[in-house]
């Protein structure tokens, strides 16, 4: 009972009524119209929820300065689709004229997981910096850095260190040890980093599991009364379920699609994935389809079909017993293909890139 | 009760029974003939106890490599003459041929105490780091540094933060809270940094309230693995008494001498001192005084009278009633008024000095 008051950002446990989330936390509800030229996951209410959306909202719509901010943990030596919404996000503030900025997480990556700063290094350069870039993040328009080598980050992360403790910790977090108190503020600091290069708001995309540090960072942003920190504003997508429909990916499972994948295992994972079909053709074309339950639907809407009329009408003709099972795993199979081309060719592009990138 | 079994380096109680805190906390006793060349905080038993004494007096006299190392919280504006007793023993194993290391804990003070940054700074390089110069570090052979400008140690103690549990935390200093966590840990890399540069031991002179940090820091490399850290030493001295014999220094009681003190402050401050002398001339003369008592004997024994013939004479005159603590503090005043005089000159030269040092 506990346990249900706590999202546990380190856990993977999908929090399967956002509403009560969005009450139990005092959570704003996402509302797309505030914003200009949404994305998908925007418009299809895979983005749900936020905190401080107003400020950002109007940045946008006033063309003020604010930022938008990502940190990778290169603990994962790959990321997969459901990593990608953050991606999305990121991307869709800068496009609107966010300052960018890309952090990778090498001392909470060797705090935490114990990986050291020259893999972390590595694995950033090698991979999931290229990776963002062929997600649709601009380079250019983006300072990266890594926690290790960004001293601003690390001397506001202890100026920051007295401003909770350790019960606001436990009440947040539910448990805690002296490696993630120090992931935790350095993780404010980077949050609040971008304030100290220029006074405005700014805003974190990312999954509702990471509300807990948004939270953190919010309180202390407001105790510490010398820097005049605007309250970072956060919004929250919802998880990418995995393609079992369970609420775990699982490397051994291979019940979820990484970047890139082969085409020979993309199609053995699709063909695995959970569907809402019924058990035989017949019975489908009778009774319908229930894309609401149906894995490859979930693909389709977060990162398959980028036309909401195409979407709509497939729902439509998936639940009047047009399309069977199959075929939507063979369309999935078919676009999945095409998205993973696109994304190998832009990830090649950009590993070229890299080296020429101001990365400290 | 419990609280008798933690040393508390934020508190400023003094452990009355040091014998008991070396069974207790499994300490060396200081073996004086361990040690060529022996200070006088050695010779005189102010130096009692240690850690791992026996691996550094092994390096100085077969002339292997070692290091010594001591930080500053630029918290206090002034050090103190018990601040000294850390000083003369880093000089002494500088002497010996310590590769010497002097940081300045910028982040801890800023976690910690909320001191700024560039403040910090300031009173390290205006004040501190000539002071210790003054008192007889060689800049030259001493190799300073601010841990806000340190990348290495912070991602040290990120590395190092998963070695030890909040339980252990609260086992060694029985309460803790975000920002000490950060600070210890920060502590502790500091320690082991000089390691990363080069394999070799090290020593850390210091009060025994400090133990904690060592312990803290010694269970922590014998965890890392990856390091093959030497555990570090430590030599213990004890306490400096307050003027008025109490267990603690106090600015408005103005019961400890500063550095530098003018000499009409000495004055008063020494002529308030508690002694171990009879209420009058006649009495003193008949019973004799107490030196084993007397504030003014502590400060001959810790830092006024380096020959050990001239102090054993005096305390013999002292205790056979020769000599009135009129006169006593008469000399005190004296030495002091002279010790002060050479203090001032060689801070003033060494502040000259501090711009043309290195220090990162």
């Amino acid at each position: 009972m506990e346990k249900e008051k706590f999202i546990d950002p380190w856990g993977s446990e999908l929090p399967e009524d956002y509403a009560k989330l969005i009450r139990e936390f005092g959570l704003e509800k996402f509302n797309v119209s505030d914003f200009p030229n949404p994305n998908k996951l925007m418009r299809r209410g895979l983005v749900f929820a936020g905190r401080s959306l107003g400020i950002i909202s109007r940045a946008i719509k006033e063309k003020k300065p604010f930022y938008a901010l990502t940190g990778i943990m290169p603990s994962s030596e790959k990321i997969h689709l459901g990593n990608k919404c953050v991606i999305d996000n990121l991307v869709y503030f800068q496009k609107q004229g966010a300052k960018t900025y890309m952090l990778v997480a090498d001392l909470e990556a060797a705090a935490t997981r114990g990986i050291s700063l020259e893999e972390s290094r590595k694995r950033a350069l090698n991979y999931h910096i290229p990776a963002y870039i062929a997600l649709g993040l601009n380079p250019r328009k983006t300072k990266f850095y890594f926690q290790s080598s960004n001293k601003e980050v690390t001397s506001l992360a202890f100026s920051l260190s007295g401003k909770a403790t350790l019960n606001e910790y436990r009440a947040i977090y539910g448990s805690t040890s002296p490696a993630r108190i120090m992931s935790s503020v350095l993780q404010v600091a980077d949050i609040l980093y971008p304030q100290l290069e220029e006074e405005m708001p700014g805003i974190i995309p990312t999954g509702i599991d990471q509300d807990p540090h948004i939270r953190l960072t919010r309180d202390i942003a407001k105790r510490a009364k010398g820097y005049k920190f605007f309250l970072p504003s956060a919004i929250y997508h919802k998880y990418t379920p995995a393609l079992d429909g369970s609420l775990k990916m699982s490397k051994s499972k291979g019940n979820f699609i990484e970047l890139p994948e082969s085409s020979e295992s993309i199609k053995k994972k699709i063909m695995k994935a959970v569907t809402g079909g019924r058990k035989t053709a017949e019975e489908q074309r009778k009774l319908g389809g229930q894309p609401e339950k149906d894995m490859i639907y979930e693909l389709f809407k977060q990162h398959l079909i980028e036309d909401d009329k195409e979407l709509l009408q497939r729902i439509k003709d998936n639940k009047a017993g047009k399309i069977l099972s199959r075929e939507d795993k063979e369309y999935a199979i078919e676009l999945l293909n095409k998205f993973m081309d696109d994304f190998k060719r832009k990830f090649e592009k950009a590993k070229n890139l890299v080296p020429k990138l101001d990365i400290s």
